[in-house]
């Protein structure tokens, strides 16, 4: 019997013309799209997606919305609760694979940016080919991520010539700025930072942000964060009113 | 007078298909290719950017190459003769623009993987605005870096969950694992490593190496550092020693 085929699909930060030929390619014989744990998804990202899978899906397919389980918000035990948790996320999918493809067909997941950068879909597949019930074939497409579309739109380079680039989250961040003598990082990305406050940063960094990158709402703020941290700030609050969510994300670099 | 349009065009890392659609709406009305320093550019690859061109420039278009100046290798004053080597290729550059576009008309530097990680271009294009002597008007498409080719080919995620990603060279990393207490960098990609020994890592990491990523040679091996860093370097040898060069890059994971 042949292998159930899961195609995880990068497919940028909200410009349909972000997708490679690869992930058309890809798209085109899919049988069944996937979509996880869709109240992460705001309803402008619900219709880039829809807008995508129409364009390039040449095959009549389903759409098979797979809920996240129920989480306990303050477990017990946090480690155990968690595990149970993922488990529980990676049992579902693998039901949905199971009811929704047959053996032999195509099923897509489609990730917003890369799949390889601080998304959970393929710890989820590993999950499931791990309890080795249903067997999978897996192929990753990688996509534009925020991290290079936000360099594109400043028109700027993520490195100082032959220097580092770290990708960080603003939780790591807020512990400090993560250039120690011993790594020379000199350009810093902050994803997933919900409340960027840049009140312990070298007001002489230069930051480059950008929000809803590649979309036509897509904002662009950069020079000395002494000088323009208040105004992204406010610039971000603003935005995050008017839409009801924001993805944004910032390179600080020592010039 | 209308601006001279530029267009850096990231092309991804040696598949035609790593194009996104964003890329190929930008090529098809270009006028003019413009190479930079073609010595750098291997016969395989220089046959991947003909077919790219050929498949996607819709106008009948030129190809200028602009030669790098001769670089002296043992000056006197390093600091200066950088400098003036940097000057001189931003002037060749501006000059090919002014001798090969007219007013309004479209060029484009196509660059492998993506603009934005260790790539010159957009240093060169910043010199030759800071001149000040021809009006352009530059936009950077992103491309597909093999950063994270390489992820999706071996299937995995750059980062832990929810840990940095640090991006560095092999120059860097000879002088010493990056990852201090201070920034937790448990993922650290490494490219530019002309030659890896691996001797002074901790074998217990995992790495994931590739070459070729995207191209019909490509190579992937993967595993405890240890135990596949000697094959890696053994394979890594034949493999330029058949095809007269290599590019490669990996990924090394605390796990």
């Amino acid at each position: 019997m042949q292998d159930r085929q899961i195609r995880v699909i990068g497919i940028g930060t909200g410009d349909p013309e972000h997708l490679t030929l690869q992930a058309v390619r890809a798209l085109a014989e899919v049988d069944a799209v996937f979509v996880l744990d869709k109240r992460a998804e705001t309803a402008d990202l619900v219709e880039i997606r829809k807008r995508i899978c129409a364009a390039h899906i040449r095959k009549p397919h389903r759409v098979v919305t797979v809920e996240d389980p129920p989480r306990e918000r303050r477990p017990a035990d946090y480690g155990a609760t968690v595990e149970a948790w993922h488990a529980a996320r990676a049992a579902r999918l693998e039901a949905a694979f199971a009811t929704e493809l047959e053996a032999g067909q195509v099923g897509a997941i489609l990730v917003w940016g890369d799949p390889a950068l601080y998304d959970s879909t393929l710890r989820i597949l590993d999950r499931i080919s791990a309890r080795g019930r249903l067997a999978l074939s897996c192929a990753v497409i990688p996509g534009l991520s925020s991290v290079q579309v936000l360099a594109a739109r400043h028109g700027v380079p993520l490195n100082a010539i032959g220097g580092p680039v770290l990708i960080t989250t603003g939780r790591r961040l807020a512990a400090g700025w993560p250039a120690g003598a011993d790594n020379g990082a000199d350009s810093v990305v902050v994803m997933l930072d919900g409340d960027p406050s840049f009140a312990d940063l070298d007001p002489d960094l230069t930051i480059y942000w950008g929000a809803y990158l590649g979309s036509p709402g897509e904002i662009l703020v950069s020079g000395r964060l002494g000088t323009v941290g208040a105004e992204i700030r406010r610039v971000r609050a603003e935005a995050r009113a008017r839409h009801g969510w924001i993805m944004d994300i910032y390179l600080l670099r020592r010039l």
